[in-house]
């Protein structure tokens, strides 16, 4: 079971992507890649208006209405309200670099939910936190009491998760905040990929306001539109969170860009107005079309079969994932071996493959039209 | 001597800008907030295009692309060209937060320029490493070798700095390299500013390659240009440099925005063709018309006569400056105290406000007029 570990030789996934950028058939990442909507089109269209008038606009009123924009079309109404609680980041990545910061000096070892992709424990380590893995069927399932440790200062959850898509439910949020409030941790979740999963949309910050715990959340755009990495991170805390995040946020930035804020609410209001049915129809049928694909090869199966978010975790039986990873690349398809994923155990990771759905139809077929044809012709 | 301190109440200067951002007269921070130029207009106007055009180009292109033109607008022709080289950032800080981390399992004390921006110590102090400050003028005329801590495992130097505008002459780089080279230290610069200031156009990486030092570099667009936060930073290493910079990058980002890439090239090709004069025109005549109004009073000095760079310093006699920031503030003029640029002895600041210059004439003389009527009133 070590076969991944072996060759993956010390590359973390953003490193595995990094390679994967100029590939025919570029899989491999998690960002949004597809063509424009109609409404999005009209968007861009309007980007020298949207410049002048984002110039114009006070910077508070514009940041509160993208940030409001965004958590309303998530569903989100009882996020907090006071100056402060929502701290505008260039990304959830920079979000959780913040928030790792501000933890330092109260903080020793954090319960991270396992697997989850890599750059959050990398992040973590990086700050010397001692990382406990937690299950993910303990956090959906499981006793939290007895699984997790109780030495831990924070509960940090990816929900929906990546690669997984599981999504934790408001009955198994309110159980985390609850062994948090018991304990005086932080609950951290990391929601960057709500926008896929409609069981993402209830009110998670009344769950939590419900609960009295201190919580974090990491809220992000940059999966959704394909709007080139223009987006933003916001980082919601509780007003008794009682970490420095706003000294943190302050040493690393004065502000993010209003005209990114500005697109960020025009996206925001246009999915409101029109619902999130023309996302999740894409990504759906792109999910949809690598399943029937892939099923003309026995070696194939889906262990995730209800997630709804942008990546698609694929089990191989019969192969070396990092050989079959490394033969898709030299016919130009780039996807993800998920040992990394696994990050207190990489080779739980070694039978899947993950591929990214936030493409469009024609790449996601064409590359995996050629991994099915590998697979027969090996078989 | 303390009076700066006792009332700044534990806020750094980011913070402070925070409290401008909706002022009258904001002539706090330093980011570039004048109005457009007219090949500034044009650019905007194309926007649309601009983002058509970076969606088809391949990433890799756009991104050497971007980072020829800015450097070489900025007289950097000798940066190292091997892939990975230089690192692309959501902003200069962001780089700064990434050299931070990779510096952290093999560098203790960081020998850090004093007076500068304060979050540039807050960075490394969060990250634990022990600070020695060096004193600008043991940098520009000093004896390194008697005033720089030997077990500094990285010397890190602002040029031009802020804010006081000073620039690191060719020689004396090619001494602060000599002593790195021979301890087996790390240079590290930030340029932010070089942008306002031909002398600081030198090739300095010509001089780093000569000294053979392990050196990095931390460019970027953040204040040359009102583009409302669409900017770069890019972190540049030798290398010999022996820092995990790429493996810190890809904790934090897979890349930049091409959109932004796309933009900082054409306004950094904008200048190419048209020189740096029409900016340095702007942030001259704003400069002569603050010294010209502040003439009008004996209580105002300048400390810094040969500053270049969209801050000017002003030295105020017979007044605590917090209680001048407090007034100018209640009057909806806001500037900087300058108390917390000077991170190893506060006190030393107490003297000093910092007014910024990269906005639209107006407002810098209507501000600094009532500036000059507080102090004429108070004589």
């Amino acid at each position: 079971m070590e076969r991944c570990i072996e060759k993956a030789s010390h590359k973390n996934l953003t490193q595995l992507e990094l390679l994967a950028m100029s590939a025919s058939y570029n899989l491999s990442d998690g960002h949004a890649r597809q063509s424009l909507t109609i409404s999005q089109q009209k968007i861009i269209a309007g980007l020298p208006d949207l410049f002048a008038q984002s110039m114009r606009e006070p910077f508070e009123e514009l940041e509160r209405g993208a940030q409001r924009a965004l958590l309303h079309a998530l569903g989100q109404y009882s996020y907090p309200q006071e100056p402060g609680r929502v701290l505008s980041c260039y990304a959830s990545s920079v979000a959780m670099v913040i928030l790792a910061r501000a933890m330092v000096d109260t903080v020793s070892t954090v319960a991270l939910v396992h697997p989850t992709f890599d750059n959050i424990p990398d992040i973590l380590r990086t700050s010397k936190f001692d990382l406990a893995p937690v299950e993910e069927e303990v956090l959906h399932e499981g006793d939290l009491v007895a699984n997790v440790p109780p030495e831990a200062g924070c509960l940090f959850i990816t929900t929906p998760n990546n690669p997984t898509g599981r999504v934790l439910t408001a009955d198994r949020l309110a159980l985390a905040a609850q062994w948090c409030a018991e304990r005086d941790a932080l609950l951290a979740l990391d929601t960057s990929f709500r926008g896929f999963d409609v069981r993402a949309h209830y009110d998670h910050y009344a769950v939590l306001a419900e609960s009295g715990c201190r919580y974090v959340v990491i809220e992000d755009t940059g999966k959704l539109w394909p709007m080139q990495e223009l987006k933003a991170g916001f980082l919601v805390s509780s007003p008794n969170v009682r970490l420095p995040l706003q000294l943190a946020h302050t040493e690393i930035l004065l502000g993010i860009s209003p005209f990114i804020l500005s697109l960020v609410r025009s996206l925001a209001l246009s999915v409101a107005a029109e619902g999130w049915t023309e996302l999740h129809q894409h990504i759906a049928m792109n999910r949809t079309a690598v399943r029937k694909i892939l099923s003309e090869t026995q070696a194939v199966s889906s262990p995730d079969p209800d997630n709804q978010v942008s990546v698609e975790r694929i089990a191989v039986t019969g192969w070396d994932t990092r050989e079959l990873w490394s033969t898709l690349r030299e016919g130009g398809v780039e996807v993800l071996p998920c040992c990394q994923f696994y990050w207190a155990e990489p080779e739980r990771g070694a039978p899947y493959l993950r591929i990214a759905l936030a493409r469009d139809h024609d790449s996601v077929s064409v590359g995996v039209e050629r991994l099915r044809d590998l697979l027969l012709e090996r078989a």
